[in-house]
Formats: structure tokens, C-alpha cells, sequence
């Protein structure tokens, strides 16, 4: 037999299930006799939370948001570390007859990805292992962008446009401060500048973690904008740091296991030094959580481009590459015009990439335009997507639940 | 000459500017020779912010949120207070010829149209004053419900969907509360109950400020809740008030000149609660602003309404009714039917409609099917919406932003 197994790993978004979709398609098309999903990761596969995906209806799951098959948060040990995990994961390989395996995810799910094709590979065990990546936060390195980010880029560029018809209606000067995702880097709220337009400056400041953040120029911004403006929109990453790397928050900064600091209140804590330092009506908001999962409104270049990521990655394997993470790589932005490709997933695994601080004006306040031309093709198009009695009909995850 | 003028008061929906293409509409249908907009209200009207409507392409007005005459906060005195208003406000109708004035906007603004009608009636004057009824909140009385919240409840259920899909993925205990608008009455928050169907119970447990909030209940609802269903959502109302009436926040609660509380923090105050007195992860999160300026994601039959209540309003005003508010009628459920009439303005003005307590279960943590019988017509339809460059093609606003 030659079946495949895929699992998905980290936080949701809303092309993940569409690369899900890919995967299912193109093992399909390309020979895997049985394609087999792992709920909650590698952590479900190793406890046998393995079901068939053969009968999955493709066309649904590709418009539904977040995770299909769960996920996990677990960092894999080395095999030196913990040799008992990897003889378990080869164990349920052999014993699925697994020729191939995908996990869709972002930098954490590329070193499990890079840990199990060396493994492989050093054991001379023919499991192809091969990375399709996803992440709002659009921080993996190599790829031009990384499936996720458009759709949660488009969800929030328009999500600011809305806002802007809100704060506009009163004829008085207010700030209303929004915060956005993205702890290291600034792609999603840069992609706040998309929601400008021959009515609109909103936002008319945008701060994200690559420029310094401060205090004292900050409150110049904001005075000069809301001279020029009256009512103003201030765009802001969660991930937002001084010139000592301190990050900007009324909460306090704790650790999780992977290291990343657990943040709240960057939209707070600017909110407190305008009430202190200037007299005007001020607010702070926070998109939150339907940023990465508000699958009524996504890309459709995402979607597709996250599909077609899925796919290839069987190809990819089926030509006997493993230990690669699939790339997009763009030809050009208008037209707009991609291939796609791999590259080595230890390129990826852990690391960052940041918004190029030449992409941030001098000011630290804004992006630039060379930042608009890049992500603006991202956001283009729209999914036509099925409703139910009001509702977006996704596809069920009974399986996940507990009725 | 026989012109109309309209305006628009208090905060923001999706579908105002559905009612103001009505009225448009039905101005010029109805042999008005010009419709006028005031920008901002009653307030701009004073201050000649005066302008022509008759060229406005009412369609594509009728699918951008929040209004585009934009706004006002005041309180009209009543004309023994303050003469010199009513003066104003007259002379304004007889310089722009106005026979007929439509205010747009909540229980405020029906106290305005209250004042207004009366003083034309009692210095006869021929100025008909109309009501068309906008609040996401959905408490205005008489009427069986109010446009504008058809679309946030569709909304807010659509979050509440993709909530579920996103709490689901990890197969450990969670918390996560959801703050929904609404002060005083809990209809927003009712409506996230629209959210469940066959696959997710999301939300397992819902509070309303019409049902007494108990701390040691409200312990004991979680426990159980995690018992059984492991990653939990919650959906409760900015306004939750304990048996004594005072609101559950983790913040401090001042008041506006109209005598609202302004609150913040009740999801907050909630998330203090279990993690002092239950071992579990929780998170708290506000829909906040998108849930009234949506437009991206409306309900069609809300759109609809609100068009049809701006329209017939114009009717009423040439059948010469006056100081009265457009009201929807709901002839039968299944299936769903209405028909419009009016009610004396002065039955709705300063008034609040609450969920009715029968609609709340005897535990005050969930809503009854009554409740959901009510609102799911409320949510369906879609509207076909035109995008740009990737993002909704809405009005523009220039003539309230400054750019």
C-alpha cells in the first residue's frame, strides 16, 4: 500500500483547511491509495486519532475556516532528547504503510517537519516529509508570502474601512486605536494601510514591532493627526517594542513554552498615555480572534493559492523530495503572478521574517508604498461561499466536539 | 415648493443607510420636489449643513454601514426650555420649503421627532415629523423588531460559528467569553444562540441583563459546562447586572449625558471570576465595533426592512401623519411575514424594550426556543455585495472625513 497521512499544527486560519483540501486532491490525483488525517497533529497520530479523508468533500472543506483535523501545540523533542517519541511516530507510519507525510503549519510544525525527514533519512525509512505552510502572521522565511495572511489581511483592511465609516460620523476629534495580531512581525497590521482610499486616510497612523516604538513621538503623531484629520484611526501591532526591545503593554509579558511572550493590552496601554498626555475621546479595540478565522470573508487568491500549495506538496513527495516546505514565489505584481517551488525546511524551522524595515517610513508611523504593492494583490478576490439559514455553511466538526 | 429633509442620529448601523435610500426613494416617488440631508443630525440642520440627496445612486448607498449623513449626540430641550432652538429649527423649514422631516435613529432621536411634532402641531405648522426606527440594540417598543439588528445578529452568529471552530482544535479544557453589545437590553447577545447547530453548542452558556447575574451560579454553569463539552464559549452582554441592578464590570462605570452607564470590562470581570476560583485556560474577547458596521456581512432581510421602513415613511408623511415612527408587524413566523404601520412616537421615545423574561430559562443562562423563533428570521438573506480592488465597493464619505 501507499497511503499519505496530513495533520495540521498551531492556530487556525482561514486557508488552512484549504490546503487541507489540497492535500486530499492531489493525493488523489497522484497515486496515494488511502489519504489519512491526524487530529491534534503529531500528537493524535501518535495516540492513533487517525480516520480515512478519502470521502471528503473537497469543494465544503476548502471554504471552512480554522482546523478540520484540530490541533496541538507540541514541540518535538530531538531523537537524542526522547528516542521513545520517534519510534512510536515511525511505528504508526509502518503501520498505516505511510509513504508520506503533511503537516500544514507555521515555524514550530517546519522543525517537526525538519526533525522527521532527518530522522528518515539517517534510519533509511522512506517517509517523505514535507511542510505546507500556513500563518497569518505571514513570518516564514523564503516563501513570498504565506497562506493565511491574505485572507486575514483582507479581513482587516476591511474591518478598518468599516471603522472608518463609524468614526466618521461625528464631527468631533477622537482617536479610536486598533490592535492587531502579530507579536514579532507587522504583516497584518501593515495590511491596515490596504484599507485606505479616495475618502478614507484610515489608518492615519500605523505602528508595528520592526520600528522602535516612542512615547514621546508617538504623542506628537497623534496631535498632528488629529490637527489634520480630527477624528483618527491609529493602527497597531500587538507586538509593538521601544528602542530597548521592551514591548508596549498595560498587562504584564509571561512566557509560553515555545518562548513567545503571551501579550495583552498593547492597544491599552497606548490608550492610557493619549488620556494622560492629550484632551480627547479616545478608544481601543482589539480585532481579535475573527482575524484568523472569519471564513465569511476571505481571499480568494488566498484560498487558492493555499489549495494549490496542498497539492504540489504531493507532487513534491511523489518526486521523492522530503524535508522541504513548499514556496511561493512571486514573478511579478501586476499582473500578479506566481510559481510555486520548496526550499529546505531547516531554512524555515524557528525563524522570523520581519517586515523589511525600508517597507516603514523614516517616522516609524506608516508603511510605505513598496509595502501596499506587496501585499495589495493578496486581498484580491472573494470566495462565493454557501450560507444555511443565515449562516456560512462550513464543513461540520462534529469530531472535534462533544455533541 | 414641496421638499423633505432627513437625518440621521445616534450611533451607527449596518443598515441606516438602507432606510435613508428609502426614504430617497420614496421622496421622490411620492412627488417631494427635493430631498434634503442634513449632515449630523438635528444639530447640522441648525448649522445649514444642508445638501441635496435627488442624485444619490440609492442602490449602492442602501449596502455601506454606518450613515452617511453622519451624526449627532443632543438631547432637543423641550420648547419651554429653550425657545430659541425651536425658532431655529423652523425657520430652517421654511427656508428649505420642508413639508416633511424623517429622523432617522433610536429612542433619542424619537424624542426629538416627539418635540418637533408637537411644536408643529401646537403653532400649526405644516411640517410632518417621522420616525424610521435604526439600533442594532433592538429595544425599541411597538415595533416587533427594529432594522439594524437583523444584521448584527447575523453577525455576531457568524462569529460565534467561526468562535467554535476555533476553540475547537485543541483537545484541552478552555474558557473563551465572548462581550456582546447592549446596555440594557440582552437581544445582541441572544442572538449568538443562532450559532449552534448540528456540530457545535457554541455558545454553551448565555447571559442577559434581564436575568440577574449570580456569581456562585454563574461558578457552578462553568464547571458543569467544562464537564461536558471541555472547551467552552460564552456569550454575555456588556450589561449584566447583579439582583441589586448593579453591572458586572471589571471597570468603573460613569455616565453619558442621555444617563448611560458607559461600561467596559464585563468580559474581563467574568475571565477574573474563573480564573480566581476555577483551574482552566480563559480568554475573554469583545466583538465591539464590527458588530454594528459590518457591511460586508449583512442580513438581506434586514437591508430589505430597513429600505421598505425609509420608503413607507415618506408614504405616511404625504397621508399626512405626523409625530409617529414606522413599526414592523410580524403576521406570522413560518413562514415569515410582516406589514408596516406607525405608532405614536411618544410610545417609543425614552423607552426600552427587554428580552421578556419568558424568553430567558429559569437558570438565566440560556435563552429559549421562543427567543430563537423570533430572531432566526431576523438573519436571512444575503446581500450581493460589490468589491473593489479587494475590498467592499461602499459610499463614499469624504464630505464628513477631511481628506
Amino acid at each position: 500500500m501507499n497511503n499519505c497521512i496530513v495533520a495540521q499544527s498551531g492556530g487556525p486560519t482561514a486557508a488552512i483547511n484549504a490546503s487541507l483540501a489540497g492535500v486530499i486532491s492531489g493525493a488523489k490525483e497522484n497515486g496515494f491509495d488511502t489519504v489519512y488525517g491526524a487530529y491534534h497533529g503529531i500528537q493524535g497520530f501518535m495516540n492513533d486519532e487517525v480516520v480515512s479523508l478519502n470521502d471528503i468533500d473537497t469543494l465544503k472543506l476548502r471554504n471552512t475556516p480554522s482546523m478540520y483535523l484540530g490541533s496541538c501545540r507540541f514541540m518535538l523533542p530531538t531523537a537524542d532528547e526522547d528516542a521513545d517519541t520517534y519510534k512510536k511516530i515511525f511505528e504508526q507510519f509502518e503501520k498505516y504503510e505511510i509513504k508520506a507525510f503533511f503537516y500544514i503549519g507555521g515555524n514550530d510544525s517546519m522543525d517537526t517537519v525538519a526533525k522527521l525527514s532527518k530522522y528518515a533519512k539517517e534510519n533509511d525509512i522512506d517517509v517523505k516529509c514535507v511542510g505546507v505552510p500556513k500563518t497569518i502572521d505571514n513570518d516564514l522565511c523564503v516563501t513570498d508570502h504565506t497562506p493565511g495572511y491574505g485572507s486575514a489581511a483582507k479581513f482587516i483592511a476591511t474591518t478598518l474601512l468599516e471603522v472608518s465609516h463609524d468614526t466618521a460620523i461625528y464631527p468631533i476629534n477622537s482617536v479610536t486605536i486598533v490592535e492587531i495580531m502579530g507579536r514579532d512581525a507587522g504583516w497584518l497590521t501593515g495590511a491596515a494601510a490596504l484599507a485606505r482610499n479616495e475618502y478614507s486616510a484610515v489608518p492615519h497612523l500605523i505602528y508595528l514591532p520592526e520600528a522602535a516604538f516612542d512615547k514621546d513621538d508617538f504623542i506628537e503623531d497623534v496631535k498632528a493627526a488629529i490637527d489634520k484629520y480630527h477624528n483618527i484611526v491609529i493602527a497597531i501591532s500587538e507586538g509593538i517594542k521601544d528602542a530597548d526591545g521592551t514591548y508596549i503593554t498595560a498587562g504584564v509579558a509571561a512566557e509560553d513554552k515555545f518562548g513567545h511572550s503571551q501579550l495583552s493590552g498593547a492597544g491599552k496601554a497606548l490608550e492610557y498615555i493619549i488620556k494622560d498626555n492629550i484632551d480627547v475621546k479616545v478608544r481601543s479595540v482589539e480585532i481579535n480572534i475573527p482575524q484568523r478565522t472569519a471564513g465569511h470573508l476571505t481571499s480568494y487568491t488566498d484560498i487558492d493559492e493555499a489549495f494549490d500549495e496542498g497539492k504540489f506538496a504531493t507532487e513534491v513527495a511523489i518526486n521523492g523530495e522530503t524535508g522541504v516546505m513548499i514556496t511561493i514565489n512571486r514573478i511579478s505584481d501586476f499582473p500578479y503572478a506566481t510559481t510555486l517551488g520548496t526550499t529546505d525546511v531547516n531554512d524555515v524551522a524557528g525563524l522570523v521574517k520581519h517586515v523589511p524595515r525600508e517597507w516603514i517610513n523614516e517616522g516609524g508611523n506608516d508603511v510605505t508604498d513598496e509595502f501596499i504593492t506587496y501585499a495589495r494583490p493578496l486581498i484580491q478576490g472573494e470566495v462565493d461561499l454557501n450560507f444555511k439559514d443565515g449562516l456560512p455553511d462550513y464543513y461540520d466538526i462534529k469530531h472535534l466536539t462533544n455533541i
